[in-house]
């Protein structure tokens, strides 16, 4: 056999079903030898450590316009940045097609962000604003076949949202061109209504964005996208699901055979809407604004006994990263958001933080097996969005996208050792037991102890296959 | 004690929860003594017969203008004297608000039409079809005050159908009101995708109504309503449940404590999806066509479940006549429908038959106890909207309104045999045991042996209180 | 018209159905008539109250010998002299069969010491404990057909319990009987398992009672129950259900059609584990040991919940009284009982607070309807055990049991108020809205403001039908 | 690296997560190497092959003494050839405690007929019948210390059922010692009572043991089981399940949080009940006679749903073989089965056709993935039961037993071509896609084209670990 290149020495691999002790051979980037010794050219020593497949965030906002003058906090080679220094290998960020404009051209303009400019692999996700029939008809189906196999859709937000018919059509193509949707579920008009019932009320600040945003909401949308699938036999992905109610639609559905997966996220097991009120109720609650918002210590307790009994497939940041304060009113924090909470940006950052929050919640505190958190941040994302067996395990044959994982390694969140844009993290002082040490992207290392160790040109565009979890 | 105008003598009376033998003794149109022996003035023979509280039809359509050109078939004399002749004393049709229009108006319209001219007693519901401030703001709540305490929604069909926003205004309104909203149940735009496709395949026939307005789209609407009527914090009754879908919607809202009301109608236990397709899909089917569509034998299978355990309220006729025949394309077999199914007028025919057909299937048949008959065709309906305890019982003090029936007269139902406007019913054939022989309203008889006995003026408007049931 | 004997004048009437004004008209201990306005030799006034019809408290144990040598506080006159002052004019006691003794002996020996004696009507259940080959094929069918149309079995007590086989067997005699039997649902060696573990660690203090009794073993005997009744096919009653966890088994076999009805009782809506810790977890805690014991708020919850939505058919007593010290340690407080829990004798009164208690904290506070109110304490009883239309309503030709009802009337449970034979009630200090005023007994009044009024020979023994819930 | 012993080339390996070319590398009978080329002195060629961890059978009757004359048909030589020439490189068998016996004794008695015996791994499941304090207080726990972690119960059966006190002792010791409880769920008393009267009624050729083993008896039992283990915070496994109603049983308990696992056998997804009949309800039926006996076509589908749905966690062949004609009234066919069904030997051969049906039925007709099929025959069995990672998967370190496996091999399942003692197979017939070509146990091949190609001795008793699955 050939010489490798590099060899990961004497660490505890782990995949989505097993544990085991092995060195890892690495050539032209792919693994090409799982072995109990193996030497290579170079070599790095895991001994005490885990040796992870590469983080797979499969929802990351990165440099999308938004229609109110703010601005996003992270470009392409920031947020990649901030990836691979939290332990990813690849993320999926989204091409968001802007109303009025052709599809393929918001694809090519994405491109124009992102080639060049990333630290981990990526592949776009489409967002799809305006279902034209050029869009259906043509685009899409010719994107489909480019391996841009997955598009979202949102059910709220005025320059986004598409109504029911034109949610079915859009369900239409994906069955009939084996794409897989994504589906943002949060009912427009039930958050209109309790908003302007809120802002008649005086009740302005932006802990009133967990109410308006009420969780009877998000689950009458993830009751009507399952029917709206099911009428069209599409598989669908319910991202970001925030508690109990949402849930127990997606059970209900499983049970009748529908293929409808689910995805949460770090901040519906940490944050509860009462970080929303900021202190005493101040503006501050604005640095926890998102959609869904946080829940209560039920749903948080709900959303982990799903990541233990397979509910959720997918444990995604939604990193959506903007500002606190910046110039101009380009941050959260900026004058028509102060007037009332239906102007502050929804989003936070967390493509960071992602990993290290779920392995030391779950693993370290004992509730998941190491197996599920790998599973549910590698495996998973991988098989369901056509990019297995290339990532998402370790396995021969595999892009050699590796994360070394110091299981025992215990810090605090703290915004200064972060890599992101934002100026600030809604996890500031989490306490955090396991952090991974270096990030490894076929074969090269892009980041080391939290800091980036490569050029911003490391990653690559991925075209992805078709969903093998999806359409099996 | 003063003399009886009117004695029922002989019978056994049946209320919601009690059988017994008694003599019911009746002055000035009220009940007035119900005991052992009561003689009268007149006295009717009730010997071998049933002495039920008078149907009460909470589900009925009259005299509606439509947009299409057709015509109903039953103005407020005809629709009511059919009523009379299958027992009903009281019959809830809608004042429908035309869009554009004054919904006080529409109200002054109904009563044009029907005052003075009814064989029951009447009761308007109002259908709100255009929410604008002024009728949300002034309208509605003076019309409540006024005893119109029940209203409906559509969330379906172009010219009523009510987006989100203005269902969950409609709601607001009616909680601070304290009426009830009725919703007809049905995703608006996932039966235009039916349909679109359909037709697209060339599947225009009758029989593909039952394909386009899916029980999937039924229960999706469903579980709509019940989210916008918990969000608001209002009872809702969901009307013409056709099957188990929205049924299991139905029952998980109670189970978690909302005040969800249902009711279901004779077509749902005795038609299937399969008579719309006639003799070989032919136009036959349109005979049938009504929304929801009649289902399979398991969701009727479901219904009677239903019926028997309480998750069904009431049990209505939803009669909405049209001519199958009829010059100038007013029927249903017009020049348009022949061309697709989505051009068939939505109803059937039904006030007369309604009582016959769940006394025959349900008591007769062994399925439903005859109290229980009385709940679902009287008691409820005037618990629920506002006419106990002068209507729907026997007892002291409330309105002379009595049928005797005659539980072991068998017959069939023909067209020729009813009161109807309509030239043809949907029932055609049917066998049935139970009869109603007489009907009284107030004390006075108005139909005998399946025919009018009284003018036409014999009914009055009722101006109804709050539902017991839904604000107790 | 014959004159009527005794005319109730100027009440409201309340059935498990209506409300409304009317005179009462008795004559030879019936109801011959109700009718605005009655004269009769001996009028009642009854303006301002409710008149309803009399309680029927279907789970009463009176005079039943023990094996410990411990001693029932109420024999038949006291016990139905408590029963009468509490508003009840009939009561369901049990005949039971002692182990290696005839059935139909038992039941003589029970006619002695109630024949004559008692204050209200009464009827008998069965109890089985020795089902021998000679009860099953020649008593028992003998008994029902002389009108003992119930029977009740026992999970747990190692002097009553019946094994699986023998639960069977006496299952299939009813349901060829038609009879309906009632299962006390523990689950024995659960108990004895638990009982076991808390001795061993020297937890034997009456609180542990609760501990030992385990909801799971009640939930796990209740699906039991019901899985052989569903093999047998025969109706049963799950009596005294404490909470949530077999309130779900019995909702999941109902809603696949079986026939499973359900009884509650006073303690658990009033009362809680915590009860039985006294002062300081001392003996005072024995005063509110039964089985199944009171559980905790969210029991109570889910109890209202059933009691409302009709998962509860019956609120019976399970009156059972002990003293609590009493001499020659024949009461609660005794040698013996003071080293265990398990010593300690199972029961407390409460025949004369059922009605009150269930009044208040349902009716007057709002949770349920006083028709809800007179269905669950008096209708359903009489339609699930054989009585009806003869008792548990006010109809023409039923028995004139009748309790006036003053539903302001203030007041608090008291021990020394009470007309019980024990020396406690474990509802001391309850306070409570709404008070039997007088208790009429087939057209005598037999007990007046809490006090007796008529001579211990006034009731009857009654022989029961069919059961028309269980065997419609 | 020093040179491997065996390489196995060019196969597609195939773990519970993972697919992928590789070669894998073997010394010392583990694998120590998995790499794009491996060289070593043998070299076996699986191009064209899946390459898959060995299956684990873990539900296996080899040589039990029966109490009724009665012979079972393998010994551990003809169980384990039969086992090793359908894909298998470990079996779980039983240890079976006579009543009156010692455990360790019974365990040493089983070794003597184990040891040096066996063509592929073997380690004994205890079965506990005599539950005495010496057997719970120092054999268990002792044994369990020494390997032999997991036992099982029957709920059912003269000769081995305990009663629900001894069940919960030994849950209770179970959960001291961390080990894994089994549990054989019928109700004995429902059978018996099933069995008496389908005995009276002369209904007693082989087919009614479908009709006395009721599914309902299976689901109470279940229930049972599972309150039980919650009572005393256990782990366990229910075995074999054979249709929908004990599924729901354990998907309710897991919803709640249990620690409840199952698993279901060929014979409930290849057979139904109308099996049993045979031809024209004779005794060819007996063929057929296992416990709980197949069910029907609608929990077929259901055990499908929960093959894919994760409510299942192992697949096993419960094999438990008689020979149908034998001498001396040894086999299924003697004198006292033709009496009745309840004589007739329980238990059905199957460890050779496990593998096959699995992959043929499920795989092949794409009803599960490869990996899911890994899952549940090695991967789930080995992490279950305290294997892992020695065996169940394809990772460097672990024991080198793999199938060499031809998705393609068609074949008919027929007596003549199996190995096992048995005279028949239930599965006569079946047509099957995929056969399992090699069977390497730790690098050895024991098995190859169907037939052994090693001696008996090959086989090894494995000591066991803790259930990481159980006692995470």
């Amino acid at each position: 056999m050939e010489t490798c290149d590099l060899a990961i020495r004497g660490g505890t691999l782990v995949t989505a079903t097993d544990q085991f002790s092995a060195d890892i051979g690495i050539r032209d980037g792919r693994i090409v030898q799982i072995a109990e010794s193996v030497s290579a050219t170079e070599e790095i020593d895991a001994s005490g450590l885990l040796v992870l497949p590469g983080g797979i965030d499969a929802h990351v906002h990165l440099d999308q316009p938004t229609s109110d003058g703010t601005v996003m906090a992270d470009d392409f080679a920031s947020g990649t940045r901030s990836a691979a220094a939290g332990g990813n290998t690849t993320v999926l960020p989204f091409a968001m097609q802007v109303k009025g404009s052709s599809l393929r051209q918001s694809v090519e303009d994405y491109h124009r962000k992102a080639d060049g400019n990333c630290f981990t692999d990526v592949s776009f996700h489409l967002v799809i604003s305006d279902p034209t029939p050029q869009v259906l008809g043509q685009e899409l189906p010719a994107l489909v076949r480019d391996g841009y196999t997955s598009f979202k859709v949102f059910m709220t937000y005025d320059d986004l949202m598409l109504n029911d018919t034109e949610l079915l059509e859009v369900f239409d193509v994906a069955r009939r061109e084996q794409a897989l949707v994504m589906v943002h579920a949060e009912g427009h008009d039930a958050i209109r209504y309790m908003t302007d019932k809120l802002e008649t009320e005086g009740k302005t600040a932006p802990y009133y964005h967990a109410e308006a945003h009420a969780q009877i909401a998000e689950r009458e949308a993830t009751h009507r996208a399952i029917s709206h699938a099911q009428l069209t036999d599409v598989p669908v992905v319910i991202v970001h699901v925030s508690g109990r109610d949402p849930m127990e639609q997606i059970q209900w559905a499983r049970k009748r055979g529908m293929k409808v997966f689910a995805e949460t996220c770090p901040q519906y097991i940490t944050l509860t809407r009462d970080d929303l009120k900021g202190l005493n109720m101040d503006f501050e609650g604005a640095k926890y604004v998102c959609s869904p918002p946080p829940r209560d210590h039920d749903s948080q307790a709900a959303i982990w006994d799903g990541l233990r009994d397979g509910t959720f497939d997918l444990f995604s940041s939604d990193h959506c990263p903007f500002y606190f304060e910046a110039p101009d009113n380009t941050g959260k924090n900026n004058d028509r958001a102060r007037t009332s909470f239906k102007w502050v940006p929804n989003g936070i950052p967390g493509v960071e933080t992602r990993l290290p929050i779920l392995f030391s919640e779950g693993v370290s505190k004992g509730r998941i097996s190491i197996e599920r958190f790998v599973a549910l941040t590698s495996t998973n994302p991988a098989r369901l969005y056509g990019l297995h067996p290339q990532k998402g395990t370790l396995s021969v044959g595999a892009d050699a996208d590796i994360t070394l994982w110091d299981p025992e390694l215990q810090a605090t969140i703290r915004q200064d050792r972060l890599n992101h844009g934002s100026d600030y993290t809604p996890f500031e002082g989490l306490q955090i037991t396991g952090w991974p040490v270096r990030t490894i992207l076929r074969g090269q290392t892009v980041a080391k102890d939290g800091k980036p160790t490569a050029a911003a040109a490391s990653g690559r565009h991925l075209k992805r296959g078709t969903s093998v979890t999806g359409y099996p």
